[in-house]
């Protein structure tokens, strides 16, 4: 079964948005076993939106067309696909309804050029309900049995849409069921990861499919079968041994972030985590609080951008900053022992570099230090980021997913594979070098 | 002068990333004056890439493709094109010798493999050098006078490459000057916006396109003529009479984010800024220290996440927090006074909300106090975001933004259009009702 994807849009043919929904849909439709073959962007024009539906009923089974479904004259997909495919609009009664029922709870009156909205075939057409906006979605059948399904552009409008009426409609036309299962992993290069599992990547049933992001990679574990028991069966036994190969590199199944892995587990052990950051200053804090339920795990995020805050604050020695720097593993570990304590947590985690452009000769731009510490011992990673002078983000984000990688690892796998030390001023350090995102070949 | 965009991957269809090169390249082609009727997504597969390469030469003027230049048997963009134009390929020397340049610098010889990226037509061709990678790209002229571009996919070599030699090459084929700047705008929603520059937005010479970002609109003015100067003055004018409309929405021209204008004017006005935050917890800090040369405005983000945070670092009264919970206006002003205070700064800024999804039935999700502090006054926010319950990072990036722009509001223009106050347990609060990103309409 081959799909392709046409958005709708001159805001996407100009460049003013990115197109995020072809991103989604290819992914979703690749889960419900399609093969994705094009994805075509096309302005707000009758003729040439006609002509490229028309192009892509004859090459593809399934069309899904994302965009153009509002109520301005602008607004021609649900035309063009119509004409393309000789049907002729109607207006629907019960979507018409539901459209001024949209309106009249926010206490408004539908405007006469909504009605459009309301216009479907009355036969070869499966229309599908908005539940976050007014534009109803459809799957309309051409005569060579391929299907173009309409949804809104709107981001969370067609997401929702897709999820709840898109896919069981083409899940029934298939007689497989799918089922899907994604395992986060850190800390290994894109390459290596592929290497190392290169016989699941190119397997067919499940399908292996890696999703980078940035200094993360999310393998995505997919498998058909007639029931779901069936699937998965095949995909817990491949996610399993994935987990092997991948050992301490596997952030968890089923989750987005490391963040969310850190904060389960602090809460699984009963630990807080407070945090201290120089370069990254509340990077690594907005990414902890962004996993909901955070707060019975985190109290304290200082980014202390000046020394003297990082004396005052957390007590780190002045005589260390002039010894050493305020980029150094010493002040690293003073920091995370010094918001530790003030905050009374478990954990203290410290992050100090320089993120650039700014540089001096024995602190390159990319150089970093991430301590992480308990009521006794420390832990100090010497990160160097490479071509890193022009890429202030860069140096910060490898930063802060290195430094959550690195309390993931502890709570996780105490005791952890790298030097440990207890006492702060002779500190040892486990080097890192990354020239580039998914570029961290490194075992904590 | 017509333009296309293929980009070549399987990767994009599957979905595995962005098409984030496509909206680069539109944007870049729509200021260089070229009208965008098209964008299509490829695999790594000869016939179907040389079939749309066809297809593209044939309606356009300028067909840029990007990926697929690398050195494995699946890179066939420079293949495909090649045979598409009834172009030949043959080792191209001084290329050829770059790539080996580049592995040796490294200190690494080149693998045989990639040869073929030194490989390139005899004539109708133009080389262009890749200064960050080993794929050189190329425009391959066709008999039909439109010409085929080639870059690369890794979005740093492309855009180094378009911005040095693919521009440069363009420019050349036009004998007119372009000239743009952009004009950042906050704080107001987006279809208030076009209603406003409704003139503008539909004037040919210069164009204005708005460009959408979370709670922020970039305006492209764009202009061509037969100089420098004569383009410029065109260009000025627009942004000068679109600054006149938008009044104190204008964050800045040229810069890409708020952040980038606060630090601005606090070196401007020599002031520095302490930041508290509560639900953000580190955005506001991090996005301040996002601008190279922060340090010499702020020296402390305080995310004070806990209520005994709140009162231990930032001297918030534990009976307001009794009385009125962390958030409110009281708790707000007292934790901008207090990180002002603790850290020595000139203005202390906070924000505290319910980001969600918890929420209570007095203080629902999406509802966030943010205030702002010099030595004497007080000005408070009181935010609703609407239907915030599920979405914890939309919450969390409007007030982020708000909070920026309250401060730069007040750097800008002091005193500021809304309620001050002197006494802080005497609130007045400022409201403002959001419902989604780009629907801020409002005047602080």
């Amino acid at each position: 079964m081959k799909a392709e994807i046409i958005a709708v849009g001159t805001e996407l043919l100009l460049g003013n948005i990115v197109n995020t929904n072809a991103q989604y849909l290819s992914e979703e439709l690749a889960m419900l076993g399609y093969d994705m073959y094009y994805q075509t962007v096309v302005g707000d024009n009758f003729e040439r939106l006609k002509q490229q539906i028309l192009q892509a009923v004859n090459r593809s089974d399934a069309v899904i067309i994302t965009g153009g479904l509002g109520p301005t004259p602008d607004d021609l997909s649900k035309e063009a696909a119509a004409a393309a495919l000789e049907l002729e609009l109607f207006c629907d009664e019960a979507s018409l309804k539901s459209i001024e029922e949209y309106y009249s709870k926010s206490h408004r009156t539908m405007p006469e050029s909504n009605k459009k909205q309301a216009m479907f075939p009355k036969e070869h057409c499966t229309i599908f309900k908005n539940s976050n906006g007014t534009a109803p979605g459809c799957a309309m059948e051409s005569k060579n049995g391929s299907v173009v399904i309409l949804v809104p552009g709107v981001p969370y409008e067609m997401k929702a849409m897709f999820h709840d009426s898109v896919k069981p409609y083409l899940a029934a036309k298939s007689n497989k069921i799918i089922v899907s299962k994604s395992i986060l992993v850190a800390g290994i290069g894109e390459s290596l990861l592929a290497e190392k599992i290169s016989d699941y990547i190119n397997s067919a049933d499940p399908t292996v499919s890696p999703y980078c992001k940035p200094a993360m990679v999310n393998l995505r574990v997919t498998s058909k079968a007639d029931t779901v028991r069936q699937a998965e069966l095949k995909v817990d036994k491949t996610v399993s041994r994935l987990c092997t190969i991948l050992g301490k590199n596997v952030c968890g199944i089923n989750i987005n972030t490391i963040e969310e892995a850190v904060v389960m587990l602090l809460k699984k052990h009963g630990l807080k985590l407070g945090t201290a950051e120089s370069c990254t200053a509340g990077i690594v804090s907005s990414r902890i609080t962004a996993v909901p339920g955070a707060s019975s795990v985190f109290d304290l995020g200082a980014s202390t951008y000046s020394n003297d805050m990082k004396v005052k604050l957390l007590n780190v020695n002045s005589e260390t900053l002039k010894l050493f720097g305020a980029v150094s593993a010493q002040t690293a570990c003073e920091m995370a022992r010094g918001v530790r304590v003030y905050s009374g947590a478990d954990l203290g985690l410290s992050v100090t570099g320089v993120a650039g452009p700014g540089q001096s000769e024995n602190k390159p731009a990319g150089l970093v230090y991430i301590a992480l510490c308990d009521s006794i011992h420390y832990w100090v990673v010497k990160l160097t980021v490479g071509n890193a002078q022009n890429d202030r983000e860069k140096v910060r984000n490898i930063s802060a997913t290195t430094a959550l990688d690195l309390i993931r690892r502890y709570l996780e796998y105490y005791p952890l594979t790298m030097p440990e030390f207890t006492d702060i001023n002779n500190p040892t350090c486990m080097d890192i070098n990354k020239t580039a995102f998914n570029e961290a070949n490194f075992q904590l």
